[in-house]
């Protein structure tokens, strides 16, 4: 039976998502409660979006292959996962669910504040501090420059045999007073791109590059040097978008012809 | 010249506000580097709320007399304190103005969580986890009938010679999915009243007391043994409410008259 995990963490205590020797990730953590809770010997979870460490979500969305489903099993988890991970929901899904190559989408968010003050206390583990105001409208400029298809080779930590081409179809800001969220959606993120772009925004806010320079670096084939990846305690993972239940293979089809 | 700073941190590590020796407590901290970056021998505060270990403020006021008001001092504080305390805004007052004298009313908000899965990871540092669904219509219920002007002796920690009748202006729930937000505004509270409110709430809301019950306490002259006070973490002020200049005076001479 394919069962379907909403979950959320705090990334701060964490190696990121991916299972890793020797580290405290939220992969390990959640299937061996997992595994505890249903009495198995292993559980084996596929997730939409391998956050790196110190990456929050709040809809991280994974799967796995459960022989039954008890009833409870939220409150069962709560009961042993840490105070930072949390199972929201668990679900029945149907076979051709799959929480990675099922995902039309990916949304984040990042977070910085810029107000001379510094950030709000109960905020700083999810709100990157900035020491300068801000130009949202520069950085507005440069959005808009970059949303479409595109080879984001120079945003990218390259992995040998992947595309780097995305789709990214949302790229926005909004102010509210001095936190600034920057809102990335995208049929899916190579491994840093969500950060290098904020990056690379910081630096068009700050006035040290022009609003062109963000999208100048989309015709080159590897990864930019002068894109400083910003720091992964202001990104949160916080919505995933799967077709309904008829168009699940064919997503999954399509999903992994283009990804390896 | 007086002045007026809003503070706002994340009690967690806090031993309270108040300075007590061999704690780390905000006063100290505060006094600590206002006195630093002023260069002066100490600095005195005084604030609206005195709140407890473990107790938030977004919102909290403090004044103190300082020989002059250099520009920029939320950003040099911001330079110099920890991450768990900012001072958002520093501005100069009427002498007659009083962080805590002239203050109108306190605004608290308490946040309790009752979903099955548990608190949100990055919201468990100040929202309280319940076991078990509340029954949000009946705490309602409690609430009204404990509004107005009572004598709270149930719900105070008594102090010689403080009164311990206030006037509780506001006292309401709302629920946003399994988050429920509990506001309390009073003049003033005294120690541990507005955990000791939630508290009995709580018990409402649960099913162990009757809607009545909260209220039925109000004729008792002292503490009553079981209220149970709820935890620290789930509380934050949020408000200070404070005269327009010209009845700073008055308010003050009203409250020092009542209040010791």
């Amino acid at each position: 039976m394919r069962v379907r995990l909403d979950v959320s963490y705090d990334g701060t205590e964490f190696s990121g998502w991916a299972r890793q020797p020797q580290r405290r990730t939220v992969q390990d953590v959640l299937e061996r409660a997992l595994a505890t809770v249903l009495r198995l010997p292993s559980v084996q979870l596929r997730v939409a979006g391998r956050t790196d460490a110190g990456v929050h979500a709040t809809g991280q969305v994974a799967h796995c292959d459960l022989p039954s489903l008890p009833g409870g099993l939220e409150r069962r988890l709560a009961g042993i996962l840490p105070p930072d991970v949390r199972v929201q929901a668990v679900q029945a899904v149907p076979p051709a669910f799959d929480a990675r190559f099922a995902a039309l989408w990916r949304r984040y968010v990042y977070r910085v504040c810029d107000a001379p003050s510094g950030v709000a206390p109960l905020l700083r583990r999810e709100v990157l501090a900035w020491p300068r105001a801000l130009d949202v409208a520069a950085m507005r400029g440069a959005c808009a420059r970059l949303i479409g298809l595109h080879d984001f080779a120079a945003y990218c930590r390259h992995r040998e045999g992947t595309s780097t081409i995305r789709t990214l179809q949302q790229l926005s800001l909004e102010r509210h007073d001095a936190e600034i969220v920057i809102t990335a959606v995208a049929d899916a993120f190579c491994q840093s791109m969500v950060r290098s772009l904020v990056g690379a925004l910081l630096a068009v806010g700050d006035g040290r590059r022009g609003a062109d320079w963000p999208a100048s670096l989309l015709g080159i084939d590897r990864r930019a040097d002068d894109v400083v990846v910003a720091p992964p305690h202001g990104l949160t993972l916080v919505e995933v978008g799967y077709p309904p239940d008829d168009g699940l293979a064919t997503r999954v089809e399509q999903a992994r012809a283009r990804r390896t």
